[in-house]
């Protein structure tokens, strides 16, 4: 049985637990060891670590200090790594805690972080998703039910000091682009929630006035939030300092492409099995940049889509030049209200295509003006028969239940 | 044997074929009728009507009048369709030309059309992939060789009046937001080279001075350049006016997610076996803006892939907004340093990115600020390894062989 | 474009073809010569010659001569193939005669072949399969259409003398051990409707007298019917003959695991594109008795089963010995017996586990006494829910429709 | 988290467990019962109740008591399941027990037990598979490493009396045909070693001399050994006695079509998460004899395949008629010489086909007298390239490990 590195305790505050950080800096201490070949376990908290609960009120979705997130697990320190090497990480096997097979989704406040469609709902919602093996259901969205795709949302190596500098440049200079914007443009260095692990005193205050915030994917992987990074895949991360040190965290039980709910996918606490190697040199060998990865053998496996195209032309019928995130936001829209015809709410159509595994393809970046993108809804994920014939839809789902909603204070 | 309602031949120039148009306008007659349940063949030109030629010169790609394209077979009228149906068509079986059994790819010149990769690669290239059965190859390309995903790049129903006022109105404002920018936001109306089908005389020269261009997709469909939307899928289009006007043209035996090289695809001359029914009101029914679809059950089935990453952070490490097109650009900038690596150079890596099937992904976008996209390569198109490992890469070709290409006069 | 080497006209009878031929034998002189790395095309016979007709009628089936079976195309001259290489074989792709969009299914008369259910089904019956670009529906069999998996039933190279011999030995011994069974245990040479190809006079006599017959496969494969060597598969076959002498035929549109119906896939005219090279002393070098090969990267990819189980236990009750044979037909009854409850004719049922892309495997073949065997059914390729429920089946096809049957005289 | 009904503790004898049967009979007393709805946990022993360890030595495998086979969890009881019912059954997931995360392989010397290959590998031989999260490799089989299909081999409801008769009758005079066979036909009721369960006493002893042995699969479903009966998918099984009675064990990480090496697949200790629920009255309603199921979304996703190819005629050159076993031996032999020259022993070639997702297709079984079996050998579980090429064989495998065999006493 592989050991266990680190251990998380789900009624302890992640702050206690100094395995734990939630900003990323290169002095952070690593919390263990490892050899190359090793392979261990790593448990985690959920993202918000343990804020959001298993009831049916959003007010926690609506309430959470979102400057505490992500709460990882790491560093590791991987023996004779270097700055140049890929570090080479099987993700074996990932699963929930034993002791909170659940997991939430929802859409932040527009006040509070808001998400991909936080003009369309703006207001915290919240949907629970049991899990039942390697299924999991909600009690608020019904006639749903699918396998999941379990995979870490965050995981990544430590940055130097050089590339931490350029990443706090890059996006304060953004921020005083739109400083007073809601939500933010980005999210700057905030020492007073800061974790950085087993750093003490006044290094930890001086690391933690200046630690990368964990909410953007950046050069080294970070949290990406790629759906297909799943486990059986191997990934190839960029090193930057002696010993790696590899965080992970945020897992993920299912998710859409664009985790566009925000609040996130289907978030939970568990553990990881990994096992590390390195490739010596390889930045250089490989031209590598971000972290390249290979699949899964063994993902869900569904097939049978229904595909919604959207353009890059907005709501409001404005032109927008071949923009993907517009075109995707047009497609999603597409697949609510097709949703809607059966029964759903907005709110439950929306959850749907931020949990399941919902492809998004860039489908056309070149046909000026207009880029195109499709949104990949698996089909077989429905207790009932979703596909356009000749006869409409029938409403299968009665509107009895819906998600907890709670208003802004 | 079905029949072949438009045959095209591809010695005659198509501005001579009245079957053929390239403007999308309400008033273009229809080239034929159908009834619904019927089964038929549509012969296609290239989307260039034959002006890009097999041979070893990109001097075409560099001179080629984007104003004359697409050309597009139809419209076909299809009996009993009223504004606000869904037509609903089968591809049953695309093929190429069994007379021009070859395609095209390659970037413009950023002076006349440019493209993803524009300013990275500004000069005309061409490639001529020859087409062996289900699979292809090219020989400016060596190392690959792959089963293609063939498709129709567009395909659509005819606009009515409000909606070509639309887009004339968008389009037109739009690019007098930037009216001199180089290659230009979008394309206006441009009546000296349109081909309006069998319309003659005044209400022809009319037409042609306010028919829509069809290069970008819009909310019939159009130009969407959706790889997936092979033979063997089934889509569902809105319809505007009587008789639906259904057009198609621009085929591709194969093409990468997003058609990053612009020229295009593999771009052929070929026909389309296509069945068509009505779902009668299926717009208000199922809330349909854009066309849906469903997949083909049999496309080229690639499993291993090689995924790369990138963020909304520029070659000038500027950062942007969660945006996709961005972080898809440094994915496959990020999959051509690596294929460099091999042996190819830049333009036949990215020729390789715009023709194999491609996956583009949009993982993440609403991490702030940063946007993720993935680049999905099937390992199997190479013939030789391409995985990394501890002993780095062999350069497995030799440089021999590049493209052609063609300076700017 | 590919030549054609070997062209059929199906207005002629393929006895007056001498490109033709209809057994096994080594003095069959060469069709045609290619080179290692040639493409080249090969236009086929159906396996019956054009004996069975596009009507509402089984008497075809039921009186067809089965010794003129089957007409095959070649053999094609490999230049420098020596006996003991492996010929390499690209099915680059296959498809039907343009002129004859159609195939045909049947069970023949116990008293004329029989087949995998003679004893349930011993009359002839038959169904026709109209082609639909890549799907395949029939007029006998409501509520199912499929794409096709279009593969040779037929394809190998000649024999050598000295195989020749061990074959007929083998074989002609073996029906000594039931010289009157109805129907037979195997088929001697049969000079009377031997074709020989361009053999002529004496010598075409003699070998007529010993040539083997086409129907079973054997060493160098020949009548295997394996549905997934389809086109897009890689086939290396033995070598015994200077030149190889490669003949394909017996082309069917679409096939179930066994070929259990016999007369036989969806049987159809039609043509082969493919590439041929070569690994001298491939056998030895890779220790090879029997064909070997890789699946086609295009294929249906049905991927919803209901799947059936069968043990070696007869429908008498009778136990057999880890007999898979008895295991898989009692895994097809099995579902027949399901479908009937749909509504099907028990023939139709079995037309379509003949007809269907269904899956036969050999799922344990150690457990004392039994054999099991199972029969995976895709749900897709039905127009309704097939799937087992707590409201039990719902009769969808009325009957109204069956497959004609032909008394025996 | 789901309550664990049945706890099996691997330091204890499972005769010591009374919620641990090894022979099928109707009155074996329920072990615990559940509602239709519920989902809960069954512990299992590994088939053999732990006899055979992990270490280097094959004397194990040749000296277990086969009569003490299969050591199976349950019976479970479902309320309100009464003869005639369908029981369906979710296959939530199934894993290792965390504290024996290993498994075995082997061959039965021919003196006990034997198996597909007696004939040639006669002697008792064993490997070791260790698990590493979602894959696993041995140390005696060098180059290859896969994921798991995790399924039970043994799964199944309770006989009634009629079916109890009906078994014992059909086998003991099957036995009486060859009584000295070595290995035996069948395996008659054997009380000596006979674990009832919860009976005790006299009805215990009686029970015994009559229970049936749990080696075959039979019409109940019970040994299938189906490799894609994995976790995730959906089994529908007949119903014959009141509460229905599930038992489950034989647990395998992982299994090649045909459980061709019998000591068997890659057996484990480990645990089952189903949930359970009725479909009234299902076994008329849908013509079910035997058990049927649907596969499951997430399964090793292999599909690069070689491909090799058998006959019904055997090693010594004698003709069988459509014997797919035969066949099948054949096309398994024909890929263990394959890897041969690769460098594997005979033994390891074996292991693999019997240990890996290896696909094993029914390919042709009506053309007389030959039937075609294939076996589908998955090339992507090696860590080398094993595709034939013009160049050879690389001898990969030094030879300098092999399994452990133990000779006969």
């Amino acid at each position: 049985m592989p050991d266990t590195l680190i251990k998380v305790d789900l009624a302890q505050s992640p702050y206690e637990n100094e395995n734990i950080h939630n900003r990323w800096h290169p002095d952070i201490p690593m919390a263990c060891w490892v050899n190359p070949g090793d392979d261990f376990v790593l448990e985690t908290y959920d993202w918000t670590g343990g804020y959001i609960k298993n009831n049916d009120s959003a007010d926690d979705v609506r309430d959470v200090d979102l400057s505490t997130v992500h709460f990882l697990s790491g560093p590791v320190g991987v023996k004779g790594a270097e700055p140049g090497d890929l570090l080479v990480v099987d993700l074996l096997d990932i699963g929930a805690k034993p002791d909170s097979l659940w997991g939430f989704n929802g859409f932040f406040s527009k006040k509070n972080g808001g998400g991909f469609l936080t003009e369309h709902f703006p207001l915290a919602q919240k949907s629970i998703w049991d899990f039942n093996g390697m299924f999991t259901k909600s009690r608020h969205i019904p006639g749903v039910e699918f396998a999941g795709l379990i995979h870490p949302g965050l995981i990544g190596c430590l940055p130097d000091r050089k590339m931490l500098d350029t990443w706090n440049e890059r996006e304060v200079d953004f921020i005083a682009t739109q400083p007073d914007r809601v939500p933010p443009l980005a999210n700057p260095p905030f020492a007073k929630t800061a974790h950085m692990g087993k750093m003490k005193g006044d290094a930890a205050a001086k690391a933690a006035a200046e630690g990368a915030r964990t909410v953007p994917p950046r050069e080294h992987g970070g949290n990406c939030d790629i759906k297909d990074l799943s486990r059986g895949s191997k990934v190839f991360f960029p090193v930057y300092v002696d010993g790696a040190g590899l965080s992970v965290g945020d897992l993920h039980f299912s998710q859409g492409d664009g985790e566009i709910t925000f609040c996130g996918a289907i978030e939970m606490a568990g553990w990881v099995h990994m096992r590390v190697s390195l490739i010596k040199g390889g930045m250089a060998k490989y031209g590598i940049r971000n972290p390249i990865f290979k699949p899964s053998p063994i993902t869900p496996n569904y097939k049978d889509y229904l595909i919604f195209e959207g353009i890059s032309v907005d709501e409001q019928g404005r032109q927008h030049y071949l923009d993907v995130h517009v075109a995707y936001r047009q497609a999603c829209l597409n697949a609510i209200e097709y949703l809607k015809k059966f029964g759903y709410s907005g709110a439950q159509a929306y959850s749907i295509l931020g949990t399941a595994p919902v492809q998004g393809h860039i489908s056309g970046v070149v046909d000026i003006p207009n880029a195109c993108a499709t949104l990949w809804l698996p089909t077989e994920i429905f207790e009932f028969d979703i596909n356009p014939g000749a006869n409409g839809p029938v409403k299968m789902i009665s509107g009895a239940v819906d998600m907890p909603i709670s208003p802004d204070l």
